[in-house]
C-alpha cells in the first residue's frame, strides 16, 4: 500500500461540479488501495475576492490580518472536497494547516516553513480516512499566529507534507499534462517529457516554466520527494521529477527544454565609478528594497573616464521600485543616472546534456543570430543558458531553439483550457 | 477604564461601508477609555451561500466538515473588520473561537461552551490591543476539531467571552433600538423597555422575542453578564438586562411586554389508552427523534372508552419528523392516529408583575374573546400566560393584549430596516 499525496489548484475546484470530479479522482486512487493525503487551493477566484474585500476596508491590510482573512479560502475548498468524497460514500477529514502541523516563521504572506508535525493526520490515515489539507497556510512557531505560505504556497505545502509523511509520491494536478520540452503555446510540437531530475526542474521554474513553482522543487530535491505533475482533466501520467542529474548516464543526458519568462525587468545602473566596493553598493542598495536580483552585467570599463555601467533584471513588479530606490542614493553611490526597460524577455535552455555536449553555447548564439534576435545580456549555469531578447522577441527565440536543438515531438502537444495556477 | 465587549450580527457587517461603520463604533469605544472585544458574526448572506455550495457537493454534508466550512465566514468578517480598524489608526488583532479559547462539547453544529480560556486575548488586551474573536466557533475538548453553537451562537460567545474575562458589560448590536413591549412591527406604540430582568429577558426569548436568544440570556443569567441590547444604526442606549426580578421591589413589578411566535406545528395524538405510562411513550417517541417539545395538553379522558388525547408543540421544521416518528410507532403505542396543525401561532404575556397582581389570566381571556380570538391551549409559568391561536389570528391577539394591560408607550416605536439575526 502506497502513501500517495495529492494537490489540486484553484481552477481544479473553481465550483461544484469541478469539486465532485476531484473527489471522484481522489476515491479512486484510494479505492487502488492507497493511503491519501489531498492538498486543496482555494476555489477559482476566491482569494481575488477576499483582496477585493480587503482592499475596500483597509488601503494597506495589516498582514497578520490578510493571512487570516485569506487562509478561510482554503478552509472552504477543503470543507467541500471533504463533502463531495464523503457523498461518494468515502470517509475524508480535512484539517487547516495549524491542525496538520504545518509549522512556519513568523513573516505574513510568505512564511517558509520550519517543520510539519503530522499526528493528527497520521491517526486519520490509520484510521482509513481519507486527509484534506489547506494548502498555503500554517502556524508561526512563535506567535501561533496563522500564516501565509505566499505564491505557489499550496504545492510546497503538499510537498512538506508528502516528505513528512514519508509518502511515496507527491502528484501536483494542473491544467497541463505535466512539463513539456516547451510552452505548448508556443510551440505546438513542444514535446512531453516523462522524467525529469530535480537540477532540470529546478533551472526550468527558475527560467520561467509556471507548472512548477521553484520553492516546491527546492523542498522536493532537498526531502527527496519524488513528484508527478499530471492534468487534473485527463488520466495521463504526466511527468515525473525525481532523481539527481548526477545519476543520469552522461550518453542518456539530453536537453530538457527551453523555458521563457515574460515576468522581469531590466535596470541599467549608468556611470559608476569602477572602483572596488561600488558594485556593491548598488546591490546592497537593492537588497534593502527587499528585491531579487536575477541576471547581471556589469560593462567593461571605459579607460577614458574610470566609469562602468551595471545592468540586472529582476521582477517587473519590483521594477519601479528599484529604480526609485537607486535614484535616492544617487549622490551618495556617485552614477550618473538608471535606465529602464520592461520590454524584455529571457529565454533560457536547460538541460543535463550540456555538460558533456561542446558548441552549445555557440549554437545556441547562431541560432538566435539566424532569425535576427538581437541578445542583450547572457548568464549561463552548468546546465543552463539563459538570454536577454526584446519581448517582442521572445516567442520566435523560443521557437528557433526547440527546433534547432531538435526538441520536438512526433505529435503536437495537447493544450488544455484553464487559468492556470 | 471598563471593559466592554460588543457582538455585530451579519447584516451590521454585511458590506464594505458597514464593516467601516461598525470599526468606527469599536474605535469610538476604545477610545472612551474602554478595553474592547469585538464578537462579529459572519458577513450579511456568507452562511447561506456556503450552505448551498455545500448542498450542490453533497446532500448529507458530514457536520464536522459543515462546521470547518461555515466557520471560514466569522473569520472572513472578523479579519476585514480588523482591517477597516487599522485604517483608522488603531490597533485591533483578530482571533478564531479555537484562538480564543472558546472550548466546547463534540457536538458539531449545535456545541456547547464548556470552558472559555482567553489567554491570548488577555495578552492583547493588556498591550493596548482591540481584540476581535469570531463568533458562533469554537474547538472541541475531545477531538480538537472546529465546532459551531448552532442559531444564537454569536450572542453566546459574545456573553460567555463577557464572563470568562468579566466585563463590565456586554453589548449586543442589532437592528432594533432594544426590547420593546412587542414587536413594533405590529404593535406601532409598542413601548421601549430600557431595563429588563434575566428572568423576564428569559421568558420573552423563550415566547419568540428575536432580539436575543435564549441560550445567550440562561448564559448570561448564570455568570450574572449585564447585556446591553442596541441598535447599530443608532446611539441610542438600548435596554439592559441585568439582575434578577427578586430583587425587584413588588410595587415596581410590572409588565414586561408580548411576544409572539410563529415557529410551531401542533401534533395532537388522538385516542391513546388513559393508562398510565402510555403518554411517557409518545413523549419517548418525540425525544428520541432529538424534537424539542414547548407546550402539552392532555385533554380529560372520555370515560365511555377509557381513551384520551395528547397535544403538544414543537418547532415547525420539526413537526412532520415528529408525525412520521409516531406514526411508526402507532401499532407498539396503540393509539387511533396523529393529527397535524401547522397554523397556529402563540402569544404570551410576560412580566414579574404578574405575580402580584391577580386576575391576569381571567383579563388575558376576556380579552381575545373580546376580539374574537378563540384559545386552542393555554401554559403559563410564574411570571408568564401563553396561548395558541390560529396564525390568522396571532397579530390581532397581540395587539389587543397589549392594549388591554396598557402596555403602550407615548410615541411610536422606530422599526429600522435590516434582516435581522
Amino acid at each position: 500500500m502506497a502513501l500517495v499525496v495529492q494537490k489540486y489548484g484553484g481552477s481544479s475546484v473553481a465550483d461544484a461540479e469541478r469539486i465532485r470530479r476531484v473527489a471522484e479522482r481522489i476515491v479512486e486512487t484510494k479505492k487502488q488501495g492507497n493511503d491519501v493525503v489531498v492538498v486543496v487551493s482555494a476555489m477559482g477566484d476566491t482569494t481575488d475576492e477576499l483582496l477585493d474585500l480587503a482592499n475596500q476596508v483597509c488601503p494597506a491590510p495589516p498582514p497578520r490580518e490578510m493571512d487570516m482573512l485569506l487562509t478561510a479560502g482554503e478552509r472552504i475548498s477543503n470543507a467541500l472536497v471533504a463533502m463531495a468524497i464523503h457523498s461518494l460514500g468515502a470517509q475524508a477529514r480535512s484539517f487547516t494547516g495549524s491542525q496538520a502541523g504545518v509549522i512556519t516563521t513568523g513573516i505574513h504572506g510568505n512564511a517558509k516553513i520550519i517543520d510539519v508535525t503530522p499526528g493528527r493526520l497520521r491517526d486519520a490515515l490509520d484510521e482509513g480516512v481519507i486527509v484534506l489539507v489547506a494548502g498555503f497556510q500554517g502556524v508561526s512557531q512563535d506567535s501561533k499566529d496563522v500564516t501565509t505560505l505566499g505564491r505557489g504556497g499550496s504545492d510546497t505545502t503538499a510537498v512538506a507534507l508528502a516528505a513528512a509523511l514519508k509518502a511515496d509520491v507527491c502528484e501536483i494536478y494542473t491544467d497541463v499534462d505535466g512539463i513539456f520540452t516547451a510552452d505548448p503555446r508556443i510551440v505546438p510540437n513542444a514535446h512531453h517529457l516523462d522524467q525529469v531530475s530535480f537540477e532540470e526542474m529546478l533551472e526550468m521554474a527558475a527560467c520561467g516554466a509556471k507548472v512548477l513553482m521553484l520553492r516546491c522543487v527546492e523542498y522536493a530535491r532537498r526531502y527527496n520527494v519524488p513528484i508527478r505533475v499530471r492534468s487534473s482533466y485527463s488520466d495521463n501520467p504526466g511527468t515525473l521529477v525525481i532523481g539527481s542529474m548526477e545519476d543520469i548516464p552522461v550518453e542518456d543526458a539530453i536537453l530538457t527544454g527551453v523555458a521563457h519568462d515574460r515576468s522581469e525587468a531590466k535596470v541599467t545602473v549608468v556611470g559608476i565609478p569602477d572602483v572596488p566596493g561600488y558594485a556593491a553598493k548598488v546591490f546592497r542598495a537593492v537588497a534593502d528594497a527587499d528585491i531579487n536580483i536575477d541576471m547581471v552585467l556589469q560593462n567593461i570599463s571605459k579607460v577614458e573616464d574610470g566609469k562602468t555601467d551595471i545592468t540586472f533584471t529582476c521582477p517587473r513588479d519590483n521594477g519601479p521600485a528599484a529604480v526609485q530606490k537607486l535614484s535616492s542614493l544617487q549622490g551618495e553611490i556617485g552614477f550618473t543616472g538608471v535606465l529602464y526597460d520592461d520590454h524584455i524577455g529571457k529565454v533560457s535552455l536547460v538541460g543535463a546534456g550540456m555538460k558533456s555536449h561542446p558548441g552549445v553555447t555557440a549554437k545556441f548564439c547562431e541560432t538566435l543570430a539566424s532569425v535576427g534576435v538581437n541578445i542583450d545580456l547572457i548568464s549561463t549555469s552548468e546546465i543552463r543558458i539563459s538570454v536577454l531578447v526584446k519581448d517582442t522577441d521572445l516567442d520566435k527565440a523560443v521557437a528557433a531553439l526547440h527546433e534547432a536543438f531538435g526538441l520536438g515531438g512526433d505529435k503536437d502537444a495537447i493544450v488544455y483550457a484553464g487559468t492556470g495556477r
